[in-house]
């Protein structure tokens, strides 16, 4: 039987190695557009990617609690769930998130009004997703009475956040979480904090350590540059931009700049990938081999910082110009995620002298502003988020294992320390964003060796002692 | 100072025992209609009840979920919480449940569409107490930081299983919860649990035991008595009906029947109340024994029952006739209750040949007819409060203490069983609906001081360890 498992697993790695990527059905459930209220009872289609291949009906499911992309994006980059499904017997099951991918509850519309966007609302998904299981667990008919299959939920990012949270909220539906690199505190973490973990990348990516120093010089040679219409005209030639240019679009170019950078510190793996943008292996540390100048004078720098740039624009070197208007080239983000950021996950961000990026204070009625500009919605609470899910008060909560790579910018508003003999922590030093969740590859760090360990070992316990209590029965 | 605090105690006592009831301030605070979703941001003024007499600012919050009736009268009638608050140095809150009392999200038109009634869910009920909580903490500047009063909920009844619901989704906020009587397995009951129970209270509180038996037989009577238009008049004029019996009313003159026999099972205390209806002490006692008949021929049978009716619906003998158009003298369920047992509180409720009630079988497809014709609102999942709240898994709760009086006929939906060391079960054998949250009283049952003494030692533990732990001082 172990034989059999094993040989599985080495076809799958196979097939997955020679074409790249992972097979499942496409599923849709009708759910509540509103879970939480009688006004209307509307309901939409959610997508779910479902993989039985391993599966024995008495086996657990694994859970991904989808966030804010296409839900294939997901299910292709986190092969660690794929690779480790087959000897836990375990169902796969990959839910996208609401408002993303193909699950729009109002379709093309979705977007257009405060009265169709209004329920993107993370506790809307959390039902979503325990609907779902809800649904897939009385599919299968295996067990008798009120015994069912257990859930681990898995997620990376806000995802993670979800699989936390659905475990906090939901401990009847789900049994446990893998929350990788899940930024739950950071709505009350210190604002500079995501800034100063992206330079310290920069800093130790350099082999000189002056990366992090130009790029720092680079803000005020952009605002000199960018501060008249032939220096504008000048960065539109020389960084190859798709549209010209303008003064109302300087600012556009800034946050742009601002998020790429912490795009590679985030994606800054040891191997190539395709996750936010085409990249190569240690992106952070290609790109600052690349920023070569020949002067800190503005154009100069500034030309030197544009060919490093295309380390992120253009790697494949297929691209014609660069587009400002996007920082990935995936379905990461977008419209969606701009609304949750705007009404939900507010965290605060901002920069001050001990970081690589131009300084730049939280302001937050600003930020509330800009939201009721874009969106037509008003808040009336900034820590709604806090109040919804606890903030930093873990101590009631049980199996949950956050892992956090200490090189992810989002670190800093991750779970550090163990909460309790069943929440834990789990740190790889050396590491980005949610690596752990993703394929081996003979690049990993061993610090993401032994964290896909100790997740495996911590999941098995689980369901040893759900077997027993629940279903009488003993799981390998 | 232990000797002004048993003095303040002592003249609270006294107080309530002269006047006969609590004093507090009444304040209302601004809470979203709806708390998960962005789709409209109407607020609505929530009120609750303020007594700070025994608070130094740094003692906890005794927090009182408000449930289906105007909050005043579970003030009123939860002495229990208004006589340990000294001695714990506690603030007292007791919040309005929404849509009831004076809490009416769109006021007289509240009921009136499901546009508007349809934000009467539980959700949004725990939601609104979460944002009472942090209002009120946020009030109090006594800690810095993240530190906070530590908060107890408690509740009576639907009142308890929103205490205990609150504690599962909120940990963070609610530190403790005390459940009285709490139906949160309900759902899951077999559906003539509850009627078998009030069975039981009927036969033992009848000297020679013929109580439940005159009732088993009452039903072909009235079918017999009220199957022709002579025979309702007789019964309008014996039973002093205020409304003349039409045909049509039969099925709400049985409903009114049944439900009375429920409720003088539920209030049957050992000593005369005004919970639902003014009645003497041991009503089920007093009602059995009011109960003779002549012959079990149906019109005498039914005279008899008439009179021993009275004991519900007239005992102060001020009513001049019978209303059978409800069942309650005070704020207790109501329009908005009907609502939320229409929609996410749906309790199966059957009748058999083993209880002293006509035989009904549990309808679900007429039940949720006869709902939607009242509410238009159809429900597609009849299961929404198991799986929003877990049903029978509670492994994972933690610092609830789940109170039931096994002669409550809702204690067959209660839990009664220790779940783990802070989940804790107390049984009260001899003991009706929630009387351990009322005053004390010279003849209560010995499981009820002992109950009441028991939740105090608990509510201490917690309160010390979260002292020690989150605020590092000391709790005596």
């Amino acid at each position: 039987m172990k034989c059999i498992i094993l040989l599985t697993e080495f076809l799958l790695f196979c097939v997955n190695f020679i074409l790249g990527e992972y097979f499942y059905d496409v599923n849709y459930v009708d759910v509540p557009v509103d879970h939480f209220s009688f006004t209307n009872n509307a309901t939409f289609k959610l997508r779910y990617l479902w993989n039985d291949s391993f599966w024995n009906n008495d086996g657990p499911i694994f859970f991904y609690t989808g966030n804010e992309g296409d839900i294939n994006t997901f299910a292709q980059n986190s092969g660690f769930i794929w690779e480790i499904a087959p000897s836990f017997k375990a169902l796969i099951v990959f839910a996208e998130h609401r408002y993303y991918g193909k699950s729009l509850p109002f379709g093309k519309k979705s977007f257009s009004d405060p009265k169709y966007v209004g329920y993107l609302h993370s506790s809307q998904a959390l039902a979503d997703f325990v609907y779902v299981i809800d649904h897939i667990q009385s599919l299968n008919q295996h067990f008798s009475g009120d015994s069912k299959n257990p859930v681990i939920a898995f997620g990376g990012s806000y995802g993670g956040m979800l699989s936390s949270w659905l475990r906090m909220k939901y401990p009847a539906s789900v049994l446990g979480a893998v929350a990788s690199s899940a930024p739950i505190l950071q709505f009350q973490t210190p604002c500079d904090v995501f800034n100063r973990i992206v330079t310290s990348v920069f800093q130790i990516s350099s082999e000189n350590s002056d990366c992090a120093d130009i790029i720092k010089k680079s803000w005020r040679a952009l605002r000199e540059v960018t501060g008249n219409a032939e220096g504008r005209e000048w960065l539109t030639k020389t960084w190859k931009l798709c549209d010209s240019l303008k003064n109302e679009n300087v600012a556009v170019l800034f946050d742009w700049l601002q998020e790429i950078y912490g795009n590679l510190a985030m994606v800054n793996y040891p191997y190539p990938t395709s996750f936010l943008s085409k990249l190569p292996a240690n992106p952070v540390k290609t790109f600052c081999s690349k920023l070569s100048i020949t002067s800190f004078k503005p154009k100069p720098l500034l030309e030197g910082l544009g060919k490093a740039l295309n380390v992120y624009t253009n790697y494949t070197k297929d691209a014609k110009c660069t587009n400002t208007s996007e920082t990935s080239s995936t379905s990461i983000g977008g419209l969606a995620w701009d609304f949750q950021a705007c009404t939900e996950m507010i965290m605060p961000m901002c920069s001050t002298k001990r970081d690589m990026f131009e300084e730049q204070a939280w302001n937050y009625t600003k930020f509330s502003h800009d939201c009721y500009t874009r969106w037509n919605v008003q808040i009336t609470q900034p820590n709604l988020a806090i109040i919804e899910y606890g903030g930093k008060n873990l101590g009631a909560e049980s199996n949950i294992i956050f892992t956090n790579g200490l090189m992810d910018p989002w670190s800093g508003g991750g779970v550090l320390h163990n909460v309790s003999d069943s929440v834990h922590a789990i740190l790889m030093p050396d590491t980005a964003h949610h690596l752990d969740l993703r394929a081996y590859n003979r690049n990993d760090p061993t610090s993401v060796l032994h964290a896909r360990y100790y997740i495996q070992v911590i999941i098995r316990k689980w369901l040893q002692s759900y077997y027993r209590e629940f279903l009488n029965t003993y799981y390998e």
